[in-house]
């Protein structure tokens, strides 16, 4: 399977994960439940889904696994959107190439959406089953390493690693940071370290669940993986800047431009678009080469990383 | 020990667990530390932390894991109540006797604040112990009866418990039909059906989550602790309407008369304020004879019905 068709089947693999954890639009409170789906079905680039599913083959995981993990980052993601657009916060009025939850709804709705999708994420990792059952059963009391942790525990761990990563240190902390930054003058590593929260926890989180959902991986592979994911966070904001400086509305499917009329500093901003491109060039060949120790199984993560580098929307 | 200093240790305890459990203010960023913190600690009445603890004395649960469970609960409680008081809802700027969260720093802090809180609610059931270990080790493969569930497995249990009573088919639906129940002409019974969601699902999370701190309970129990917990939480409601209706600002501590004020629907607008206290004393006795087989193991939660039956705050 060629890359454009591996990714256009995860997406459809979201799609149809989302709607089915999403409560149906019949079901009270019909409004809610209408724009909570409005804001999650039938848009979005799914990078974050993508960047799951492909960390999953490096460990093995089921695809079916690897969809419950990739919906609920998927949810938060979107949470922080709805949350992100309403007029106390960027006051936006496009998404995904329509109109923004709010103005589609209305604030107290969007609001709840946001809040609701956020729960949701969350009752999804906690209520499927997100990886292999271990040999709990067959422990040999002789043995010398420590236990395997049962697939319960490990789905814990998995739940605190989104929480950590969705929270006031993580994408809900950037998103303050990017709030107080509107109007001051950053230096390059106080923008970095804002984007580091706003949008690379979340897709930290992404890859780590992924993988998690497979076989255990060592701790020093689990750290090549968390420094290639930190690394793609940036790559993907980079790229994000500069398509949002020299790139059309109708292109973007969302408001271009935003960053600097509000004044908000982005790596265009702050480099130059010669010397920003060269930046995301860079990164792009530091997030190939965390992946180079695990080999083949990492092909689609790296062709992933070459999608995310080189994309136009 | 008596009821009022019993109830005084469980606040003081809880407290002192959300302050641990609330990021440090000189932690980055700050202001949204600050702003979280300004939000939970130091006010409230814990009337479900209390729930929490007392539904926990049925069941033998140590006050180390109630203190977590109900801390829990009381951040997704107070981060519905900042959401709620934000200008696109019910536009409140007095809570607890303070101004509100987006009065004293701003309204997209404000909706950050109730963001995080609500993820440090889910973090906090994901990372910290809530139950003793069963005896997983101890396995006895001859047994006929079905294996007690891991400690893991039933702390992902409670993760989604405190989900489901929290979203769009809980909590923030009841939000949703609270919104759209503005202007309208409610009948009793979807009154009833608002106030089961908005308030009545986390009352129960947080009695449920408390019972399932400690030993195992027959699913019986479970049913007529599920029983008391909708009628309490149907209960607390009414009289929150009666005060609502004629106690004044300072007592409260909240905005009163404001139902009445936004022509929302109320026990009181809907029966009049001599059926609304019968209605409470009606849910009160059906609470208590909830209990009934509990026997004295429930005298804490009995004591508990009473104050918030008879509570003038």
């Amino acid at each position: 399977m060629d890359f454009s068709t591996w990714m256009q089947s995860i997406q459809q693999r979201t799609e149809q994960t989302l709607d089915h954890l999403l409560p149906a639009p019949h079901l009270a409170p019909q409004r809610l439940h209408q724009a909570m789906r409005y804001a999650v079905l039938g848009g979005g680039k799914r990078v974050r889904p993508l960047l799951c599913h492909a960390a999953g083959l490096i460990t093995g995981a089921s695809s079916e696994h690897l969809d419950i993990a990739a919906s609920a980052v998927e949810l938060i993601h979107v949470y922080s959107l709805v949350h992100d657009d309403l007029p106390c916060m960027d006051d936006d009025i496009l998404r995904r190439g329509k109109p923004t939850c709010h103005v589609e709804f209305d604030e107290a709705t969007a609001m709840l959406v946001g809040d609701a999708l956020q729960t949701l994420a969350f009752q999804t990792l906690a209520e499927h089953t997100l990886c292999e059952p271990c040999n709990d059963d067959q422990r040999n009391a002789q043995a010398q390493e420590p236990l395997e942790k049962s697939a319960a525990a490990r789905q814990l761990n998995m739940v605190s690693l989104l929480a950590h990563a969705s929270g006031s240190r993580g994408m809900a902390g950037g998103q303050a940071i990017d709030l107080a930054a509107i109007d001051q003058a950053l230096t390059l590593s106080e923008l970095e370290f804002m984007h580091i929260h706003k949008t690379g926890a979340l897709i930290r989180a992404a890859v780590l669940l992924g993988a998690h959902c497979g076989s255990n991986l060592s701790s020093e592979a689990i750290r090549h993986l968390d420094h290639y994911a930190k690394i793609a966070g940036l790559l993907f904001q980079v790229v994000d800047d500069i398509l949002d400086s020299e790139a059309d509305t109708a292109t973007l499917g969302k408001t271009a431009g935003k960053d600097a009329a509000q004044n908000k500093p982005t790596y265009v901003t702050l480099l130059g678009l010669p010397q920003a491109r060269e930046k995301a060039a860079e990164l792009h060949t530091s997030a190939r080469a965390a992946l180079a120790d695990f080999g083949t199984s990492a092909q689609r993560l790296i062709e992933l990383t070459d999608f995310i580098g080189h994309r136009k929307f």
